[in-house]
C-alpha cells in the first residue's frame, strides 16, 4: 500500500476505534490509549493523526455529519416530494443508526459536547432549517396542511425524532428504532396531510424504514 | 443544630453540589474532589455519605426521580380527566426541568448512565406504563380518539418529550423548554382529540406551561 494510502487507512481505523469507544462509555470516561487499543494501532501512530481526544471526538462528530449529509443528499435527488423527502431523510438516519457506530456515537458525543466545550448547535439548526425548508414547500405541493406551523413543526420534528432514537437507544440498544420512527410518523401524519393522502404516506413511513439498502448510492465507505 | 440534622444537610448539600457538577461536565468528567469543592464540604465528609462517584450519581438520580413522582402524585391528585392530568404533567415535568438542576443532572446522568454501568430503563418504562394508563383512560372518557394506538402513543409521547426537553437544553439551556411542549401539543393534540374539544386542550397547555407555581403542593425541599 502506498504510504499516502496507509496513513489515510489508519486514521480511518483510529476513527472506527474512537466511535466505538466513544458509544460505548462516552466523552468522559474515554482515554487515548484505550482508542489506540481498540483501533489496533499504537498510540504513536494515534498521536501522529490526532493531538487529543477532543481531536478525535471532532474527528467522529465530522465523519457522522459527512455520513448524514451525504444520505440527504441521496435522498434529495431523489426528486420525490417534500414531504416523501422529509419521510425518508427520517428512516434513513434511523438506519444509520443502526448501521453505522461512527453515527451512533456522533449523536452521543454531540449531546456531551458540552463536556469539553464545543457548541453544538449548528447540526440541530442546520436539520430544523432543513425540514422547515421541505415542510414550506410540502404545503405549496399541497400535502401538507396550510394550517401547520412549519417552525414550529420543523423544531418538533427534529426535536422529537432525537428523543424517538435516543429512547430507543436506552431501552433497546436502537434494535426498535426504525419501527418507533414508523409510529412517530402514524402519529404525526394525521394531523398534517389531507385525508385522501393519508394512507399513501403511511405506506412510505412503513417502507421506508424497511427499505432493504439505506447505503444505495453512497460512494464507499465516507470516514 | 442536632448532630442528624447536621449529617442530613451536609448530604443534601453534597448530592445539590454532585447535581451542579454532573450537569455541567457529565459523569465521566466529573470527580469526587470537584463536587467537594462545589458542596463546600471536606473529601472527608463527601466520603462519609458517599464511597463512589457511582454512588453519588445514583443518589442524583434518585432526587430527581423523588421530584418527578412527588409532582407527578400531586398532579394525579387534583382529579382532573386523564388528558389533563398528562398535559399538566408534562408542563410540570418541563418546570422542574427548568427551576431544579437536580433535574436537569438526573436527566443527563440517566441517559449516561451505560458508562457507569446501570441500567437505566425503569424511569422510562414507568413513565411509559403511567402514560399508556392515562391514555387508555382518556378514550373512556370520550378526550382521546378511540383509533388511536394507546402503546405506540404513550411511547411516542415519552421519547419525544424527552427530545423536546433534550434539544431545548443544547439550543437554548432549556430557557425555552415551556415553549417548546406548547408547541408539541399544539402538533399533537388536533390528532388526537375531537374537534369539539381541540380548543379546550389547546388552551390547557397553554396555561399548564405558564401556571404560576410548580411547586405549590409540593412539602419543603426533596432533597
Amino acid at each position: 500500500m502506498p504510504l499516502q494510502e496507509r496513513a489515510r487507512a489508519t486514521k480511518a481505523s483510529i476513527v472506527e476505534g474512537a466511535a466505538a469507544v466513544f458509544e460505548e462509555i462516552g466523552y468522559g470516561n474515554a482515554s487515548l490509549s484505550s482508542v489506540a487499543e481498540r483501533a489496533g494501532v499504537t498510540k504513536g501512530a494515534l498521536y501522529f493523526h490526532f493531538k487529543s481526544k477532543e481531536d478525535l471526538a471532532l474527528a467522529v462528530i465530522e465523519a457522522q455529519h459527512a455520513l448524514a449529509t451525504q444520505e440527504g443528499e441521496r435522498i434529495a435527488g431523489l426528486g420525490r416530494s417534500a414531504l416523501s423527502t422529509i419521510i425518508l431523510t427520517c428512516a434513513s438516519f434511523g438506519r444509520l443508526l443502526v448501521q453505522e457506530p461512527v453515527v451512533r456515537a456522533g449523536v452521543r458525543l454531540t449531546l456531551e459536547a458540552s463536556a469539553f466545550g464545543h457548541s453544538v448547535t449548528a447540526p440541530y439548526e442546520d436539520w430544523i432549517r432543513t425540514m422547515e425548508f421541505l415542510t414550506r414547500q410540502g404545503q405549496s405541493e399541497g400535502e401538507i396542511d396550510e394550517a401547520l406551523d412549519t417552525a414550529a413543526f420543523a423544531r418538533y420534528l427534529v426535536a422529537s425524532f432525537t428523543g424517538v432514537q435516543m429512547v430507543s437507544g436506552v431501552l433497546t440498544h436502537r434494535a426498535d428504532v426504525l419501527e418507533r420512527i414508523e409510529d412517530m410518523w402514524s402519529i404525526l401524519l394525521p394531523a398534517m396531510v389531507p385525508e385522501t393522502k393519508l394512507a399513501e404516506f403511511l405506506d412510505l413511513a412503513r417502507l421506508g424504514v424497511h427499505e432493504a439498502d439505506p447505503a444505495e448510492g453512497r460512494s464507499g465507505h465516507s470516514v
